[in-house]
């Protein structure tokens, strides 16, 4: 998606470490131009998925989550890292370690918003090393609900993370991949 | 707002102690229709304030004021309750009491991203006890930006987050506001 590249280019900044800082318009601040542009290109590209609705995780996947959302008119759900008193009881839950933090998180699902008959898109901002990812796909399996596709903003396709998903069977999609930081740049796939 | 009454009246859930669930639709599931039309909403209410950023909080505030964000084609900025890895060096930062979860959580806010040339405009889920909003408009002025106004989708009048907020001389909105849950019913002023 070259809007998005160029954005990278323009105002991502790479700070050692595989680590790229794009909170100017995406995990801090939003630049909703782009992020309905995002929302747009994923409609694109799961068009014939038969979706029923999509699912990311707290909290920086809400945005294109949501952007996506609206483009499909779909609805979405966002996985919460501690559960709620609104929510309802025995809800789905599994654990994966914070890519930006280090620490364990869950992430928890009530099943009045995950079920056997759905048919969900996964959604995040980064597809780097995944675990955020599967740890999605593990409760849509325990949901009963049928996967049909994966897609993230930008991925760090040096961290293994397509591979690491192994073979879903559905479409993975990013819209941005970046395959190395070679010299200090910010090189794309 | 009477799309979001009806929806409220439909779909949400008095627990009891003042607490409604109104997960299918705002804070866990997000209905990406009513959404869109709670930032039209907002939009039309704030459009004479010259505003140039929304300021919001993670989680929940997150949809609600990426969709004004995209209905006014303005930058949104959501103070994170952890400092990651990729935000600027000190930061502003506020504490606030959780309402759902009960402990302090941290408001941080990287000052890339509110500026004393700001016009600001604060939106977040709930309007309840207020102690959220109050952190940010901390927030605002601390970073020498001007607050120009502050949204709340949904506000429990019976909570006195209103009259909390104090004088801050700008609009405050709710799009439905909630004045007791008498014989178990949502009652809205």
């Amino acid at each position: 998606m070259q809007l998005l590249k160029d954005k990278i280019r323009a105002e991502g900044r790479y700070l050692g470490k595989g680590i790229l800082k794009v909170d100017s318009f995406m995990n801090h601040q939003i630049d909703p131009k782009l992020m309905k542009a995002i929302g747009e290109e994923f409609a694109e590209r799961f068009k014939d998925t038969g979706a029923t609705r999509i699912l990311t995780a707290e909290t920086s996947g809400i945005a294109p989550a949501l952007a996506f959302a609206m483009a499909m008119n779909l609805p979405v759900v966002f996985a919460r890292k501690h559960q709620p008193v609104t929510m309802a009881k025995n809800p789905f839950k599994e654990s994966a370690e914070s890519h930006t933090h280090g620490n364990m998180v869950e992430l928890i699902v009530s099943p009045e918003y995950l079920m056997p008959t759905d048919r969900v898109i996964i959604i995040d901002d980064f597809l780097a090393s995944a675990r955020t990812i599967k740890a999605l796909v593990k409760l849509v399996n325990t949901s009963g609900a049928t996967l049909v596709g994966v897609g993230a903003v930008i991925e760090k396709a040096f961290e293994g993370g397509r591979a690491a998903l192994g073979d879903l069977g559905v479409k993975v999609e990013s819209l941005a991949a970046i395959i190395n930081f070679d010299d200090e740049k910010i090189n794309f796939g």
